[in-house]
C-alpha cells in the first residue's frame, strides 16, 4: 500500500516567528491557530504588562533555529526544544508523582487525578528548565510531551550504544542505559496551530513569576476565604448546619466559612441549582444569619444541569452532543448559556449572600464526561471543551458573578489548566494520599494552580492531626466532611492540638494574606515547591548566559528537591508529618540559616536534619529563615472578621534585624484593582519596629504592631 | 473567540456504504481511506472465502440507519453502534483484565502490556456482542472506543435523571447510577477514514471464527511448535546451550526448541543478528548437533539495528526518525528494507537451521519506542508503525523468510493487533500475574490471537507446579530463563509433577494439532474463553433476530463469564490452580456433562463444583464433556519427532461413543496449503474405534490408533 518512497528528509523547520511581548516573553504562533482556543484566552485576568516591562531583561534561553516545529500527515503540530546534556525540566501541571519530568512522557489530559502519564486535574503545559527558563504551550488541546525523551537519528548529542549482553572480556563505553538520555522536549499538539510561549527568568522562580503575570497574575482571595472552612454531611439540613456552626463557637474553633455538600439541592448529579425547601426552607434567613456570625456559606454544585431546573428548556439548545449523569452539559464558551447559568446563580444564591462555590466533576474519568468527539453548539472540540470546562465555570462564577458585583469570592474547583493564576479557585481531589497530597502544594506551585490537601477523615488521631497541620498551611484550610460527618474535634487525643495548629493558621493571616499580594501583583506563589525557593536564594539556578553545552553551570547540586516539605509565605518552611513518617521524619533546610518557628533557636543552614514531633509538643515542624520578620495577629481570633483591626506581633527571625512589607486592603472587594490597596513597610532594628506607609489610597486593616525578636 | 453559534445539530450521519463481502460479513468504508493502513493489508494469509461462502446466512444485526457515522473537525472519524438494553460488548484485544468491556472506556494503543485503559500488546480493535455479532474496526490507528458509555441528548434510550441526595420522602425512579448504561459503542479513530467490518453469526463462536476466517484463518504451527520449548539464561554460550540440553534428556524432561536469548549476538540492544563467536564459535555446527537429537534453535531479536551490524550503513535511509536504544527503526513498510533484513537472517540464522524467533519490544511503553509523531520513509504515521510494528516483522518472518523456504514457523512475539490470526507467533509479556495470565488465555481468543503464560520463576514450589501445569495447556508450551535461569526440576518437590504434565501435554499432541487444524481452516481458537464454549453449545447467544429492544431474548444468564478456566480444544475444560488458589478452587461447568479427564468419572452438569489439588494427586483439574473422543499418544514421547508414526490411544468419555476428525499432514511445511493433509474419521461404537480417511493427498503422522473408554 505504501509506493517505495524516497529517503527520509527531517520534517522540522526552525521557528522562526518569535515575537518578543515584554521582558522575557516571547511568542510564536505555528500553524492554523484561527479555529483553536488559547488558555489564555480564557484567563481571568489580562497580563500584567507593567509589572513585566519592570523585571529585568533576559536574553532568549535558545540559540537561533535551535527550537523547530513541524506539521505531521495527520494535522498535528510537533515541536522540539533542545536540552542541554544536564538540564532538567520541572512541572508539566500538578502531577501528584513528583516535580522532575525528565525522562518521562506525559499525557496532558485532564482526568480525574493521576499519578504518572500525565492525566490530572490541571495538566498545565508548561514546564520549567533548571536552565532558568519556562515554555508555554498555549493551546487547549491533548499535549503529549516526550521530556528528554527519545533520540534523533543523527543527532550530534546521542551517546554511543552500549551492548546489553557483552562476554566480560568486551569493554563497553559504558552502562546500558534502558533509556538513553535525549537530547529535547518534544511535543506533540492535537491540533493543527500552536500557541508557544518561551518565558525567560533570573531563577526558576523568576520564570514562574513571569508566567504568571503573563496569565494575569496571582488570585487575591478575599480575607476571609483564608479562614478555616468547614463542609457539612451532604444530606445534612439548615437545623443541622446551624447547630453544626454553633458548636464551632462553643468548642472555640474558628470557622469562616461552612460548605453545603449536593443536598442542599432540589436534585443533584444532574444539577437543579435550585433550594432543597425541604432541608432549607429559607435559605436566605440562613445565610444571613451565618454571616451575622461572621460565617459565609459556599455551596457545592457541578455543572450537569437536570431537566427539572427551571432553566433547562432553555439550555437546552446550548447544551453539548452528550449528556452527563443525564443532564445537559452547557457549552459556556458562548454568551447566551453563561448568562443564563449566571443569572439563575445570581437569582437563587449570590443576591441571598452566598459567598461562592464548590465546582465538582469538571474533572471527571473518560467514562463519566463526555467523550472526545462530543460536539458543542460553538463548535468548539470535545477535548478542547474538556481541558478547559473547569476554566470556563471558573471564568462564569468570577467575572460574571462576582467580578460583576464586586465582592471577591473564594472556593475550590477540580479542575484547572493554563493561565490559571488569577482565578480564587483552589483545586481539590478525590484522591487522599497524604504523601501526594503534600506533593500537589509543591506541583501546583510551578503551573499557576492552588491546591488544597483537604481533611476528611483519618484511620488514626495522628494521621486527623498531620493532614489538619497540613492543610492549615495551604492556600485554602478546609474540612471536607461531605461524606464522614467528621468535626475538628472528632479525634478526642488531638482536639486541642487541631484546634492550636487552626488557631495558628488564624494568627497567620497577616502573613499569609502579604504572601497572596505578592501573588496577585507579582506572580510568586504563596506556597511554593522547594526548588523554588533555592532558585530565590540566588544559590543556584541563576541564568549565567546562552545554553553552551557546559555541564551544570549553574550549580544545580545544591537544588533541594523534597516535595514533602515547602514555602509557606516568603520565610516559612512548612515540613508536617505525614503516613509513615508521622512523628518523624528529616527536614533539607536549603542555603541561608534557618530558626524554629516556635521557639527562634537555630536549627542549622543548607543540611538535613531530624525533627521529632515530641519534641514539637506535637505542633507542625515550621522553620523561618533568619532576617524574616513573620507578622501575626497578637492573638488567636475566632473568624476573619475579628481579625480586621486587631493588634500584630510582629517576630523576629536570627537576630534583631528585618524587613516586611504588609499587605493591606478593604479584605473582600475589587478596590484593591483601582489601586485601593496600601503597604506598610515594617522594619526592625535592633529590636525595635517602625513602620511607614505606602502612598495610595487603601485603607487600614489590621491594628497596631510590636516587634517581639524571637530565641 | 467563538462567535455565537446555531444550535448544535446532529453530525453524524447513517453509514449507507455497506458492502456484503461473504456470509455475514459486510464493510463500510468511511472517510478518507487512501492514506490510511488496514490491518488486513498486513495479514498473513488472504480471507478464507471458499470457507465463509459455506457458512450459513445470517441477516445484518443492525436496523437500517442505526449505525452513523461523522468527521470531527479536527479530522478524526465518529462512529456510533447501537447496542441493546441487555446487550452485553466483550473483547477489544488482549486485555488482562477481563473480557467484559460494557461500561468502559478503551484507547486502543500498543503498549507493554496494561490492565486497564486498553495499552496492552494486541489492542484490537475488534469487538463481540452477546447478541452474536461482532465489529471489526480495520485501521490501524489509536482509537478511542466507549463501549456502552455515554448518553446522548434526546436519545429515546436514555434514562430518567436520579437525585443523588433526596430527602427520605421523595421516591426515585431507581438507584443512582455512577454510570447510567449508554445505548451505543461510540469510538473514534485517529484517522480521518475507517473500515469497518460488521461480522454476523449463529453464535458469538461463530462471530470469532468468521473474524478469523477473514483475517486468512488461524495458525498452524509446526508439529514440533506444540512440543515443551525452553529459553536460556541470557548469557549462555554453545557449551552451556548443549549441556542443558542433555540435562533435559538425562532427566527425562521433552524437549523441542531450545531458544537463545540477548547473549548469542554480537550487540544486542540494539542488535547485530549476528553471532557473537565469543559464545557461539559454530552456531551451524550448534544448530545441526541439536537438530539431530530433534531439538530446535530459536533466537531473540528485538527489530532495532545496532550501528555494529553489516547492514546498518545500507539500512539507514530506510530508517524513522528517532531511534530505540540508539539503534535503527527500519521502515519495514517498504521492500528494500523487508528484503534486506531477510537476507540477512536467512545467511546468519535460517540457512544454519534455525527454526523461529522471539520479536521482543515491539510493543513498548511510550518512553522506549518512537514518539506517535515520529516520521518513517514511507510516510507511514509513527502511531500506525506503533500499532504495527509486530505485525510488520511477523510479516517479514512468516512470508519472506520461511513461507518462502517451505519450512513453518512457529516463535514469539510480544505485540500484535487486528488480522493477525494466521500468523504463527504467539504472545508473551513482561508481566507476571498467574490470574491475569489465565485472563489473557481466554481475551486472546475473543481477538484472533495467540498467548502464552510462560513460566519464568517462582516464589515457591507449588507456584512453579501451578504455572508450569497452566503453561503445558497453553498455544506454547515455554520456561523463559532468560533471566532467571530455572530449570523445570528447579523446584525439587515438584519435579516428578512438572515431568507429569509437561509429558502429558507430549500425549495430547494429536489432539492439540488437530485443535491448530480448526483453528487454521475454521478460525475456531484452540484455547478459547468460557463465554465461547456456552455460545457453542447452543444454550446461550443463538441469535434469534433483528435488535428488537426484548430485554435478554438470548439467555445471557447461562453463560459462564469466569476467565480463570478456558478451553482447551473441542472438549477438554482446563481449571489451573493459580495464586490464593494454589490447590483449591471452584470451577463453573457450562451445560453438557462433564466428566473428570484423568477417571473418566463424571463431575457436573451446569453447576460448580469444588476441586482441591489433594484429590487430584496434585494434577491440573481438567474436564472432558461427555460424548467426547480424546486422541492421545499411547505413551510419552521426548520430542515430537518421537510422535510421528507413535501409536495412539483413543479417549472415551461419558459413554462408549463418540466421534473425533483427526488432522494428519507432514507436521512441518507449508504443503498443506497445497491439500496435502488428511482428517482420520474416528469413531467410536459401543467401545469400538473404527476409522476412515478422508479423501486428500495427506501424508499419515501419527500410527496406529485403539479406544479406551473411561469412567
Amino acid at each position: 500500500m505504501h509506493p517505495e518512497a524516497l529517503p527520509r528528509t527531517d520534517d522540522l523547520r526552525p521557528v522562526t516567528e518569535w515575537s518578543s511581548l515584554s521582558r522575557g516573553l516571547w511568542r510564536a504562533t505555528l500553524g492554523q491557530m484561527a479555529d483553536e482556543v488559547r488558555y489564555t484566552d480564557l484567563a481571568a485576568e489580562p497580563p500584567r504588562w507593567a509589572t513585566l516591562a519592570a523585571l529585568p531583561e533576559v536574553p532568549f534561553p535558545f540559540a537561533d533555529g535551535d527550537v523547530r516545529v513541524g506539521l505531521t500527515p495527520d494535522h498535528k503540530v510537533v515541536i522540539r526544544l533542545p536540552l542541554g546534556p544536564d538540564e532538567k525540566v520541572y512541572g508539566l501541571g500538578l502531577q501528584l508523582d513528583g516535580l522532575l519530568r525528565s525522562g518521562q512522557v506525559l499525557t496532558l489530559n485532564m482526568d480525574h487525578w493521576g499519578t504518572g502519564g500525565g492525566r490530572t486535574h490541571a495538566p498545565v503545559p508548561f514546564y520549567v528548565s533548571s536552565r532558568a527558563y519556562g515554555v508555554f504551550l498555549n493551546t487547549a488541546r491533548f499535549t503529549k510531551v516526550y521530556c528528554g525523551v527519545g533520540n534523533r537519528l543523527g543527532s550530534p548529542a546521542n551517546p554511543e550504544p552500549v551492548d546489553r549482553n557483552p562476554p566480560a572480556d568486551e569493554p563497553q563505553p559504558g552502562p546500558w542505559l534502558a533509556l538513553p538520555p535525549g537530547d529535547a522536549v518534544e511535543a506533540q499538539v492535537n491540533a493543527a496551530g500552536l500557541e508557544v510561549v518561551v518565558i525567560g527568568g533570573v531563577t526558576m522562580l523568576d520564570v514562574v513569576c513571569r508566567y504568571n503575570l503573563y496569565c494575569g497574575g496571582g488570585a487575591l482571595p478575599p480575607l476571609w476565604g483564608l479562614g478555616f472552612w468547614h463542609r457539612v454531611h451532604a444530606e445534612f439540613d439548615a437545623d443541622q448546619t446551624t447547630r453544626e456552626v454553633a458548636e464551632f463557637a462553643a468548642r472555640g474553633f474558628p470557622l469562616d466559612v461552612i460548605g453545603l455538600e449536593p443536598g442542599w439541592m432540589s436534585k443533584s448529579y444532574p444539577c437543579t441549582y435550585e433550594w432543597q425547601r425541604k432541608r432549607f426552607a429559607d435559605p436566605a434567613a440562613l445565610a444571613s444569619d451565618l454571616l451575622a456570625q461572621g460565617v459565609r456559606l459556599n455551596l457545592w454544585v457541578n455543572p450537569y444541569l437536570s431537566p427539572a431546573s427551571r432553566i433547562h428548556a432553555e439550555m437546552t439548545p446550548w447544551a453539548g452532543s452528550h449528556l452527563v449523569w443525564l443532564g445537559l452539559v452547557p457549552d459556556y464558551t458562548l454568551g447566551t448559556p453563561r448568562r443564563l447559568l449566571a443569572e439563575h446563580f445570581r437569582r437563587e444564591h449570590v443576591d441571598l449572600g452566598v459567598s461562592g462555590y464548590k465546582i465538582d466533576e469538571v474533572d471527571g474519568y473518560d467514562c463519566w464526561l463526555w467523550p472526545d468527539h462530543a460536539t458543542f453548539p460553538s463548535g468548539t472540540p470535545g477535548e478542547t471543551m474538556r481541558q478547559t470546562y473547569g476554566m470556563l465555570l471558573q471564568r462564569l462564577l468570577y467575572q460574571d458573578l462576582f467580578r460583576a458585583a464586586d465582592r471577591r469570592t473564594y472556593g475550590n474547583v477540580r479542575a484547572s489548566n493554563g493561565a490559571a493564576s488569577a482565578y480564587p479557585f483552589v483545586i481539590y481531589s478525590d484522591a487522599y494520599d497524604h504523601r501526594e497530597y503534600l506533593t500537589g502544594l509543591s506541583a501546583a506551585s510551578l503551573c499557576g494552580v492552588l491546591w488544597t490537601p483537604e481533611a476528611r477523615s483519618a484511620g488514626s488521631d495522628r494521621e486527623w492531626l498531620n493532614r489538619m497541620q497540613t492543610v492549615c498551611f495551604s492556600p485554602l484550610a478546609m474540612l471536607n466532611a461531605w461524606a464522614s460527618g467528621e468535626k475538628p474535634w472528632s479525634y478526642a487525643s488531638v482536639a486541642d492540638a487541631v484546634r492550636e495548629v487552626i488557631e495558628l493558621r488564624m494568627r497567620l493571616l497577616p502573613y499569609l494574606y502579604s504572601a497572596f499580594a505578592a501573588y496577585c501583583f507579582h506572580g510568586v506563589p504563596p506556597i511554593r515547591a522547594m526548588i523554588l525557593e533555592d532558585a530565590a536564594s540566588g544559590g543556584a539556578c541563576r541564568r549565567a548566559g546562552r545554553l553552551d553545552g557546559q555541564a551544570n553551570p549553574y550549580g544545580l547540586g545544591s537544588l533541594v528537591e523534597a516535595t514533602d516539605q515547602f514555602m509557606f509565605g516568603p520565610s516559612v518552611l512548612v515540613a508536617p508529618f505525614y503516613g509513615s513518617q508521622a512523628t518523624a521524619r528529616q527536614v533539607r533546610l536549603p542555603a541561608g540559616v534557618w530558626y524554629d518557628f516556635y521557639s527562634g533557636t537555630r536549627v542549622g543552614s543548607a543540611e538535613t536534619i531530624q525533627v521529632d514531633a515530641n519534641d514539637l509538643g506535637n505542633r507542625i515542624p515550621l522553620f523561618v529563615r533568619g532576617g524574616a520578620l513573620v507578622p501575626m495577629l497578637a492573638a488567636p481570633v475566632a473568624n476573619t472578621r475579628a481579625a480586621c483591626g486587631a493588634d500584630l506581633e510582629i517576630r523576629v527571625y536570627g537576630g534583631r534585624e528585618g524587613a516586611f512589607d504588609l499587605y493591606e486592603d478593604d479584605g473582600s472587594t475589587f478596590a484593591y484593582q483601582q489601586g485601593a490597596f496600601r503597604y506598610r513597610h515594617l522594619r526592625v532594628v535592633d529590636g525595635v519596629l517602625s513602620e511607614s506607609v505606602s502612598a495610595g489610597a487603601g485603607p487600614a486593616l489590621f491594628g497596631a504592631a510590636v516587634a517581639r525578636v524571637m530565641g
